[in-house]
């Protein structure tokens, strides 16, 4: 196996860029990042396993996109503009035509993000992929879960349900044509992280979370966080380009329980609805206001009809559980 | 299987701190930090999987020690003052009693270190521990690989080989008796970070590394940055209570090629001498000089009588490739 240093030097070294919150990348004991003043470093860290988060056989590429994006979600949620990015590993052997693909996927959507790797770790193992992301977000402007006014808006970006669409498809849980699985598997292979957007958010949108367990249990951590409940309108939600063709009660489910959506849902006073409006524009993402939230708690949602449909905890745990 | 989030809050959450650099721990899409004013955020990541870094098996309250320790060891070894970690692990099953014991170690050293746990990750899979540390230092003041002087003297913290000893007995490779054992595997189960010494050394020490791959890799490391190399003096070197009664060949190999002793390795110029030996008794850490810098590359080992014994590169090669 090639030893540890050879895999990040010959797979994921990168000329180091100057300037920048990076003073020291890979090949130290530790990187070394200086936000600028007044500046908050933003960290997460996401973890995936082939076989939960992956099927085996991923076309590396892909996955190597996806390991990063996930990530990326994240600081997006917060508002926190990518800076740096740290990989660990485990791969059962140094497959190098395996380890050139994965890199490319990440390393590219690296680059479209101008952020750098900036250490990490390899070993041998069963198939793990942990990154760890480094964003700055004004201080003033992070978009944590708790800041959600009274009567705030709720809103969602993109659309919603094609990724869980195409893991059904690829599970045989449901049937498929191949034109239409083509249509939804970007958006479960290839997820496009909403970082423009959250930039473009700041000191406009109250509250954030990106949508990886489905609307419903995402909006409801933001609830938990800021208290109170919703009222959303099921037949508003926009669904993915191939959901859009399935039945009513698959698009609803799919759309408030799909999970790997990687979308941002926010809140924003109805005041500045216009100006959320002109933040999508700026960011390129496509935006809806899909409810608004209530002063007890709970999701409720209506339909076109105006009917009134509570929403159970039951459903409500089984999709915010692993 | 417990969710995620019931996983973390069940043995992982604390109350958070107070002011430092930590503004927003577990439970929001990022955690947020802030490094004050003219210092840096040191960043360092480290995974450890069963079967490759420890046993399957290995007691989970050592190893939630071992985890962390691996990681602030980094640290010690920038001078970096340690403020915060997240964790991300895969787990076969979610076992409670192992999670409490597991949690322990980890969140004792973490209370010893008075670092803070932001963020987490966790999934089904093959057992997998992934830790990323963040510390503080000033941005004068960091330890890279890269700032030896020219005659600057090496030193060593602590003692070497105790935990390759014990692990080779633990493998069955070598006969120790259980009292000699029980001397050694507290250095392979429960490494002790030196950040107390990476701290003190600030200003004084001009580079530095962790001792994790074997003593002689490690400072090729720092070489290969600073260029030169060094001459050793083999019978000089500390050697763990344990392989201080072995053959003499046991104690210079596993001193110079052990693996997994966590010690501080670092230069600082002779004219420092005295305040390193100061700064190693603020931290409560031994230390001993071990050689000193020179023009020429390669690493020379003097021995008590004055030979000098070329180390060739293969088994360089051996020590610092995985």
């Amino acid at each position: 196996m090639l030893s540890e240093f050879d895999l990040i030097a010959r797979f994921f070294a990168r000329q180091p860029r100057a300037g920048g919150a990076v003073t020291l990348g890979v090949g130290d004991d530790c990187a070394l990042l200086t936000p600028a003043a007044g500046e908050l470093l933003a960290v997460s860290t996401d973890m995936l396993v082939e076989g939960r988060h992956f099927f085996a056989g991923t076309d590396p590429e892909a996955l190597g996109h996806k390991t990063l994006a996930v990530n990326l979600s994240d600081l997006a949620a917060m508002g926190a503009r990518p800076v740096a990015f740290t990989l660990a590993l485990a791969l059962p052997s140094a497959d190098a035509s395996w380890l050139e693909s994965f890199a490319r996927g990440l390393l590219t959507l690296a680059d479209a993000h101008d952020i750098e790797l900036v250490g990490g770790d390899t070993t041998r193992g069963p198939l793990n992929l942990c990154v760890t992301v480094f964003g700055t977000v004004p201080a003033a402007h992070a978009l944590r879960r708790d800041g959600a006014g009274e009567d705030d808006e709720i809103w969602v970006s993109g659309s919603l349900g094609d990724a869980r669409l195409a893991l059904e498809a690829l599970q045989g849980k449901l049937a498929l044509t191949p034109e239409r699985l083509a249509l939804a598997r970007p958006r479960l292979d290839r997820p496009q992280p909403r970082n423009a957007l959250g930039v473009a958010l700041r000191g406009i949108a109250t509250a954030a979370i990106d949508v990886s367990d489905g609307l419903l249990g995402d909006l409801g951590h933001i609830l938990e966080r800021s208290g109170g409940g919703a009222v959303l309108a099921v037949d508003a939600l926009p669904c993915g380009d191939a959901l859009s063709s399935e039945p009513v009660t698959r698009r609803r489910d799919f759309a408030l329980n799909g999970g790997d959506d990687y979308e941002l849902c926010f809140t924003a006073p109805a005041t500045r609805h216009a100006e959320v409006i002109a933040a999508a524009r700026r960011a390129g993402v496509p935006v809806t206001c899909i409810g608004r939230r209530t002063a007890e708690a709970g999701i409720q949602l209506i339909d076109r009809s105006g009917t009134v449909i509570a929403v159970n905890s039951t459903s409500f745990d089984h999709f915010t559980s692993s």
